[in-house]
């Protein structure tokens, strides 16, 4: 095909990347949207959460006003994985085998849900090419349930699954069924509410030491204050802010191997692009901390 | 207790009645809320249908202008049947033993939907009572696909599934996928699209020998024009109009017995009520036919 | 009636509990809808606050992660109050027979609303039951006109009428009109502006001190910042922001004893929840600190 | 003030005109916006409907399609008419005196709503002007009720206290309460439903001759069908298109004297301008029918 | 680059299409999207109107339900064309080089607007392939302003400056400025209003008489009804419906060759798919008949 | 004209002032609406901005509770400036001419936009009044490119052609092309990024030092947080909150002259009115510092 001559807008791809830095085997960073919302029961809408991560991000400037150019080391955007409606837990089996074809490439995977079951398939994916992965979880809820709509595999249990794979650390934590602060009683998990965050004043020690050398970080993006996060289903009051996040991921860069990351549970607001732009942000800025962390 | 001395608003059930006119025992038609959308794609939101369409009803006169006082007969408004994770199957199954448990009672169903899918649960609790059953479909879609995001249970085999157990006729059919288009031409089966309606002119004897004695109604929302029911996943142009829809129920109630129903795919659009307000006039008129037509 | 057997969706009442926790005669704790929005003049819509919060509260986990399981002393849901039309006199009045009411039965009231004017009817009821009584005021407006569209009972009076009745001290308060400005010059009271609030750094003796022994909370939602509350007609900027709110109301629960409240002017933007959903955890959090309170 | 020299918008007025043809002297025509809806019980927004038309207007143009130019004789709209909080007898009072005045000045009143009680004070005022008047109501309901919300003022029971002042004659009329429909029944009076007026196919004498000589026209915009005007609190379905809409005005324009009209009960929908459009539009009409009816 | 094994969502082109049926080489029809929205005045927003008609026909079923599988001829979605913010005559340039371009290539220009400026330079480059070219408009507006906001490229202008460069036929308009009414009075043109073309009972004949063999097809798409298209800036009452306007077009489909077309001024609501997803059956309807009518 | 007697809505200005405090030749500052959005890429929708301001002014207690009764000095607002679509150097220069006629008349310039872009036509006309003149912008972004969109004149190069003219500081700045950032690299200009305007803990000397005696401030609002701006149309996150925004500008009033501003790139959000009216405090705030600061 000739190429068409007069001014085109961006390629629809995460940062609206030309080839040269978005091509597949140049690529350091491999973006895997996840459109699956069949379980989650208050508000829907996730399923519109990684097309509008990546139309916002069109709109961002790819130069990261505290990392520079992260573009430069490559940013593909594969085909969105298609939902099952056999479960979440044949979509866990279906996630995992998509990952696990982005870490046998030698990518970085950054997976855009979608509702929060599907990181079980990306840890355990991250787990056999990382024996030693560990999970920082960003989120408002616990996830601790045992079972949820019948199924284990449910995003209220993700957190369960996924501590039974690798140790985890959770932050901005703040909401619990009754069935999930018993079982914690019981079985104490490194946990801090955006209280006991906040009471830590930037003495990350803890949470790091909770970490093993490589991690993934599901970031649950109820996990962040609803002022800043309104597009999602289950708005929780008392959240993170912006900097407080992204310091957060910045001391573990500084420490640890960020391998993966997901961003999840983004429902975008029709007609207010403001939790979809910030999306874009976070992303962006994950991948530079995962590309600075690889370094090391 | 002690009753409240002060005015009250309207009870929570459709129609905002009294329980001299809700109460189970006295009631011929029973609500039941099927807030389930797990397997749709496009557009999702129907989970919030029946709270809507019930909402919207407290808001309703219930004095039908062509029918009369329908409420006198009892109209009772069952918990709502709570969604599983484990898909479409397991969810068919559930409804199906709620509808029987109607249908055991003596009572009219009138389900509220929820994506199309359920349908194929309140068919085979109909079928059991009523062994000659047939159904009414009014719909934009064949939903005659085979198996669909990897289920034969999905919205759209919802109709595959039913004309495998039972007859049925189909009304404002103007969307098929190329499978199911083939599969018709191999397989035809009572099938009028808004245009073959209308070229009718009111002639209806041919859909009316489609049907059997027993008719279940499965009306999907998206049989109507997306003007007068913009709140649906996926609005399909040139649909039926308002009087084209009741004419042709009042006109199957006039020959046949209506043995129950449902209302499904109404996916509420937040701040217009335009469509949750005539899915309850909806609701409201198919219970008078149901009723009517049960006399005979 | 035979109970129906398939899994049910939770009861649409407050939290979304059973008979168990939620029945009138074992509930400490009655909550009174009165979706009342009949003088408001900017932006409308607090009469879906009521059921906007409800609604919202069937989506929360009522395991309160600082104070437990408050659902477990019986929270009642109350039908709603039906509006009149004859103005916001004769409202004020029938929300004190409300009140009065639950306060005769013993229970402790969590009134809904509603726009503002509607909490001089439960002031003057729970003046009845607590003589000692004061108020303390969560708002960003004085509300301290003396007439407004031709009544004294408007929501912009609601405090002049309160503090005829009852001592009261505000907080969060950021906006007056000329002659609410010229009259709190010449009548001082016990106001704090955010700034002012904020300035106090945590000592709220003062606070403390202009309240009786029995405080009934009113909480005009506006009080909050509007970034973490956009559903409220008139949204000032510069407000309090979670912790600051829940913390000088767990201040008050450890001095005083908290003997009812009211949130209202919540006015639910469609398709956001995250303005309901907060206002469900602070009800669910009032009415922990609250039962804490009446212990002492 | 020496005028700004640069191009300036349209003045914010109906249909944007300048002075030379919205000057209160030379017009014909006075718009009396009254943002009242204090009495309204399922969505609010009405107020908001005055500003809305008269913005919508703004970016209509002013050559009619079918009457031409009908700015010339002249539109002048009047400042809001502020709503009062005692309740709608008060709001029909202070109505009566406004639209009082523009007759006065021998104005043709345009009454932008606002809820559909505010027509009462229109209807009297332009009883004492024009003693043989009558009134054509465009309406989806009855509103015949003897009360409601504890007054014989509120929307719900404006046609009932018209009608004990003048004839009337309505169209589109498809919903009332049992209440209305047994009154009806004992006390019949001249109303169309859609299904009747259309019965009638163009043959309107029966219309005609149910009004006087001098006719008062109280459009409320549900009578139209929900999918041209969802921008309404009660979208009842089966309402009239725009073409019998106005078809039907134009016949009465043709045969009587429009000595003023009111348009009523438009809510805004956010973001979606239709209605307002149509609103003005319709406006337009009646303004352009009501000069050619006075001509005769 | 390995192909992933995962099953995956449909690509992001026309159709959700498939290498086979997409690639431009195969193809007969090229999707021009044009996001260019800078001189609307009124609601704006057309910018997204490319982007949500393509998202819509991937929710579309491919298969044309009156034309079978129009998608078997190849339909290819080009890069979008990158505004200009020098005004629209730099616009009309740009859009002239790219459907220029796309004619040089042998394909079927489709392009979707952004507002109906754009279409001038479409039908320049058209010209100059089609030298016995002439234009149908669908569109509520003349569209025959000599100049708007100083230019004379503006969307108020396009078929001024079309019918001096090709013959014109137009259906649908009912809005005109005095300006424009005097204009067409001294210079009569070939305009149905949607009364005169209804007034037609299907005989078209001068319609077609006004037309050359060569149409392209310039469809505004508020000349449709606002009840079926609400998504739009000057949503104008009294417009065609869905079978009207396909009707025409097949009519002419029947009689000319349709050598390229347009689909502008959809200005999507959020959160509201019809608009949308009207538009993508329209414009594969539209594609299907300028493929048929090619054949001849 | 005789003027009406029944009680009326306050007039359509900015704060609803009567004619004794908003008379042209009485008021001291002068409001001017510029509706323009010609040149923006992402979301649109700035062109309701001024008309949102001002209505939401109408709302506003004009008791400004830090700085009393700023209306007393007047104030006026002008008709709108009407838009050119000849592009943004000529949009620019309209609203020099504007802005120069408004300081000619010894008035404060307060412009309302509308796009960036126009600022650059308020200093022009601002550095000819006051030639020792300086800019303060708060904004996130730097708008240094050189050109955008084909225009040196687009929103995105604003500040290259303010600081072309007049030495600028700017607070907020969180996001650069790269191509900006590299220009600064080496032509450093005084910027504070949120995070470096927070380290200074309100020792702002250095910002203060980058103006000069008389300064003009350019206020975009995605320089404050999306959290309490949502309405824009690139909200970035991590922005300035209220306190701080306010306290700066008290600040620059302390010991500068402010002898105009602007307010632009707010967007309104449909049915949400928070930004609007968070807009309109910030205007009253800055008219009252610009008063204070005149004084000296």
């Amino acid at each position: 095909m000739t190429q068409p001559s007069w001014p085109q807008g961006l390629p629809s791809n995460f940062g609206g990347l030309d080839e040269e830095f978005s091509g597949f085997d140049r690529s350091r960073i491999a973006v895997l949207p996840v459109p699956y919302d069949f379980s989650t029961t208050y508000q829907s809408g996730t399923r519109a959460g990684p097309r509008a991560m990546i139309e916002a991000s069109r709109n961002m400037e790819v130069w990261d006003d505290e990392l520079g150019a992260t573009y430069r080391a490559g940013i593909h955007t594969l085909p969105e994985v298609e939902p099952t409606a056999l479960g979440p837990e044949a979509m866990v089996e279906r996630v995992e085998r998509a990952v696990g074809w982005i870490l046998e490439h030698g990518k970085i995977p950054a997976m855009f849900g979608g509702e929060h079951s599907i990181s079980t398939g990306a840890v355990r994916a991250a787990k056999r090419t990382f024996p030693n992965l560990s999970v920082l979880q960003i989120d408002a809820h616990a996830d601790m349930r045992d079972e949820y709509l019948d199924s284990p595999y449910c995003h209220a249990c993700v957190m369960r699954r996924i501590r039974e794979l690798v140790p985890a650390a959770s932050v901005g934590i703040r909401s619990l069924s009754e069935e999930e602060a018993e079982h914690l009683e019981a079985h104490p998990a490194p946990i801090w509410s955006t209280r006991q965050f906040r009471a830590l004043r930037g003495e990350w020690g803890g949470i790091l030491e909770a970490l093993t050398e490589d991690v993934f970080i599901t970031f649950d993006v109820d996990g962040l204050d609803p002022s800043i996060m309104p597009g999602t289903g289950t708005p929780e009051p008392g959240g993170l802010d912006w900097y407080e996040a992204v310091d957060l991921m910045a001391a573990v860069a500084a420490r640890k191997r960020i391998v993966g990351f997901d961003i999840v549970e983004l429902a975008p607001i029709a007609g207010q692009v403001g939790s979809d732009f910030l999306c874009a942000r976070l992303a962006y800025r994950m991948m530079g901390l995962a590309l600075s962390s690889a370094k090391r």
